[in-house]
């Protein structure tokens, strides 16, 4: 393997195009500046084309999970009822962060590969009348399961709950209408679809939200999303912002808008199909139903009698091409391949092309190139 | 296409790694420095190893086509016989360069694709005792064929001729031994298998070289060999020197010593033998016979019926893979592969991939997946 010749496949950090390396490296401005300023207000605005909603977005020096906290701790209070849906490692850890400000929370878990089942949450909103926060994931990173946010939101809005969203891994990559879906705060951050390095968050507040917003009793301080209204209006921010990643930012939605939202989220959706027919053509199991497989990154179950984990360390040091472990349920027994954010045909062609060589080494019996040519189907549009 | 998603696959300018691009980025020094000497002279340190010589070398802000002036300008007086081995577009260039500088050339043209033919050269300077310069291409770029500068050394060598090597597209990529091979001037250039931007030349020097450049008639001034080495001991350049270049060419320089320059030479000659395989699996005709054939670029000729041309505008719009175009009388009929420099087994998959769809999408006849997979089995080393 040659130096620096890598291909990183995991679903975040994702690789960064060269022109959002080019403006992150010019030179950092004062924050409390008309300069900054006018960054802000053009990322929030274009940010509003791709949630789809005319809410405040937010854009937060931290990460994924620092979206997340700053969800709940604007709008739980010790003692609510919180009803979790959970598919995977990032719904658990929203209810995690959910009972951490001591919040009485209702899990349901749908199983490693699977997504959320309507029926249950219909029935389960129905049993408990007082839940205060709906907690759901747009797409389980740990599985590569896209729920259905819209049938979620359609339910939660028959009653007087607040949904949060983990966007984290989806937004960007995958449809998300933030007003239409009756999103009352969506959550996501920088280092997915969104191209940029990790440490920016970005979270969405409906009106119904900051009226839950401003009563609620959860202490907070740099996740408060009051304190920071307080300024957003003159497109400053209540603490220091990560300036350089602003300009990324900026960039990688200038990308986005460029290639046509609607044309970003159909690649996404052709890599997805490349890559699990590619996948199937090997005789390897999928994590997700075709139902509700994600785009943004396919689950795959390892190879009998071969060590998932041992194929990614060949695929690796022989191919220099990186793919996820298997996270929980499937810890050790499969692996996750990432076709999120700067991401295009050939990477798929990578990915499965490094995998059928790996599987070739560790002696899985199979047809050499099979992969690839049904990823080149699907990409041929056959 | 994803804007931004290229894989560039021409024989130069060749992809930059990014180790290269971050040392291109530090701050400009001034070159009358001690800085500037040390890393001048750590430069031609690892040069030396790269040409295999204990010759000066001097690295001089021009092109390709600039360090074969020098050569010419340095060692071929007005009048002079010029022994001029032709192989393709750049060994004409080499000729013509001596004919701008009024020299008599002995041209022979052993066709496109072909490689030198040993017994012609004996021939030729058996015919002409007073040939003073033999011009010869390790690699001749415009078909990718390689020319066997060991025996054309051999052959010179028993004359008092000189021989200068145009090895700008081979250095780096297929050893060269100038010392043990009677070379007395190499000329090669950053922008191939030295994996940096365009800007640099670098052109090595025999003693016998040397005595001629001494007195040699030619005009000379930004070309001067002499002039440069009256500041070449204490690691000083004549004129400005290309300075974001010179740490650039010391990262990549790092790069092929830390691989280790066997490995470096062998990785180029299997990622030409899995793109030779993967072409061939395709039906399509290869420019050079296996025998010559360049471990730095392949030559194919298009289909029948379908544009050469019209083949790489799919690949390149399609898959953002850019190959090169036929030149002379491949031009309009051929393209080229490029697989130096910055380039390792995914990229052979990702070129012939892009070909194999660029071809199904052309409607050319053939067995989709072919290719790729011929290509795998050589890089699998069955």
């Amino acid at each position: 393997m040659m130096q620096d010749k890598h291909y990183l496949m995991i679903p975040g950090p994702t690789p960064v195009p060269p022109a959002v390396t080019a403006a992150m490296s010019m030179p950092i401005i004062g924050h409390r500046t008309d300069a900054f300023a006018k960054i802000h207000e053009r990322i929030v605005e274009k940010l509003k084309l791709v949630f789809q909603t005319k809410n405040d977005i937010f854009v937060l020096t931290n990460t994924g999970t620092g979206a997340l906290e700053t969800a709940i701790a604007n709008t739980v209070s010790p003692g609510d009822k919180v009803l979790s849906l959970i598919t995977g490692n990032f719904g658990e850890r929203f209810a995690n962060i959910a009972k951490a400000y001591n919040a009485e929370v209702i899990e349901v878990n749908f199983g490693y590969g699977n997504d959320v089942d309507l029926a249950v949450v219909e029935k389960k909103l129905a049993e408990h009348p007082d839940v205060k926060v709906v907690l759901a994931t747009q797409n389980e990173t740990s599985t590569g399961v896209c729920n259905d946010i819209e049938g979620i939101g359609a339910l939660v809005a028959e009653t007087p709950a607040l949904l949060l969203v983990d966007g984290v891994s989806g937004v960007g990559a995958i449809e998300i209408k933030v007003d239409q879906w009756g999103v009352d705060m969506l959550c996501t951050a920088s280092q997915k679809a969104f191209m940029l390095p990790p440490g920016l968050a970005m979270v969405s507040v409906s009106d119904k939200a900051w009226e839950v917003s401003k009563n609620n009793k959860s202490p907070r301080f740099y996740f408060s999303l009051p304190a920071f209204k307080k300024v957003y209006d003159k497109w400053n921010t209540a603490y220091t912002p990560a300036v350089s990643l602003f300009y990324g930012l900026e960039a990688s939605l200038d990308m986005m808008l460029a290639e046509g939202l609607d044309n970003v989220y159909a690649r996404h959706a052709l890599l997805a199909k490349a890559t699990r027919a590619g996948v199937r053509a090997l005789g390897l199991k999928l994590l997700a139903e075709d139902r509700c497989a994600s785009n943004a990154l396919t689950g795959v179950w390892g190879p009998e009698g071969i060590g998932a984990d041992d194929l990614r360390k060949i695929i690796k040091n022989e191919y220099g091409v990186t793919f996820a472990g298997g996270q929980g349920a499937v810890k050790g027994k499969g692996f996750r391949i990432a076709h999120m954010g700067f991401c295009d045909r050939m990477d798929v062609i990578i990915a499965i092309s490094a995998l059928e060589m790996a599987l070739a080494k560790a002696g899985y019996e199979f047809q050499l190139g099979a992969g690839v040519k049904a990823a080149q189907e699907v990409l041929l549009g056959r």
